[in-house]
């Protein structure tokens, strides 16, 4: 097996990305690699999980401002890509990441549309460039993912927007998973099951190609 | 008098900041300024404090990383900028501010070496063109600033860093002062009685031209 990887999972609320990574780490256990690493964004370092909870918390009714917010994004980002991914994937550990910059490009970028020279101009700035060697984009009407989402009970002030902001996301995402060939697309709308086994059949033949 | 204006003291720590801002408010009340508010940064909003906290704060040794600091830095001035000094300017209320980009400029750019094509980037991506009206910048020698802050006690991680970042904080700021007739440069070596004398005389003198 050549060098260690950075694989990240991608997609809206309720598209199934915990059933994603399990089938990724399943897949790639079996393929030999040993050595795998779990992120999550924001969060996965000391400071970066204190910024994911100041961005989710209420700060006495202060409006969160949409580049505030940004910047704090991008702040645990590089907390986590410069002390913990960078490393890892130096020391020959793959990583598997649950989100990354794909994630701010479409909600900040698609959803709150601030404009796309802000955010290109950010993560050239912050991360270079430096990005996932492969990401897994589940893609599926929001309605159903918010619907799955909202029968596990988690509405966070994220979930709480408005069904036009979710629908710029994922026409954003697509975008992006358009024109860019290390993004592969699975129907998130199909079973668990039928997710869980795209996803080990695109794995697979992505790694016979290393 | 014409519309409210922000004015912002900059300088390295032991500069006499606290003076410099007496003296500004005394001056402006003098003027008959009636409605005058004071921030810092970072800080000043219950979101913007809590980041200052997070700074400065140790992370079970996590490595703070030069970007993530700017990028706090800047998001608490977001914050700051659009929740509380804009509100206060257009309703007739003057700032004063204990720091402001200069702060960033001079301590990321100048003493941690960021690129200013980064620090530029930064800027104009997150307050495009907004500035102080009339900045005061407290011109001193390191080594008499962080002599002066030692006898109060004062050394947070910040002071802990070695002089040649100190020297390269202060070369950026004069570069600043020089290049921009928005700042005006006070010497902070001098006694505090003068310093404050010498604020007062500069910044009757501007408002006379207001």
């Amino acid at each position: 097996m050549s060098q260690a990887k950075f694989i990240v999972i991608e997609g809206l609320e309720g598209a199934g990305k915990s059933t994603a990574i399990n089938a990724v780490m399943e897949t790639l256990k079996q393929a030999g690699v040993e050595r795998i690493k779990n992120t999550r964004e924001p969060g996965g370092t000391v400071l970066a999980e204190k910024l994911r909870t100041l961005v989710k918390q209420e700060h006495d009714g202060e409006v969160l401002q949409d580049m505030t917010e940004l910047l704090l994004m991008y702040a645990a980002r590089v907390q986590l890509v410069e002390n913990v991914i960078k490393p890892a994937l130096e020391s020959g550990t793959w990583v598997v990441g649950d989100r990354h910059d794909m994630s701010s490009q479409a909600y900040q970028g698609g959803g709150r549309q601030i404009a796309k020279e802000t955010m290109a101009s950010l993560k050239q700035t912050t991360l270079g460039d430096f990005k996932p060697d492969l990401t897994i984009y589940l893609d599926l009407d929001p309605r159903v993912g918010l619907e799955r989402a909202r029968g596990r009970g988690e509405l966070d002030r994220i979930e709480k927007m408005d069904m036009s902001f979710f629908d710029r996301t994922r026409e954003r995402y697509l975008e992006m998973a358009n024109a860019d060939e290390s993004v592969m697309v699975v129907n998130a709308e199909q079973t668990i099951d039928q997710v869980a086994a795209d996803i080990k059949i695109a794995l697979r033949s992505w790694m016979d190609t290393l």
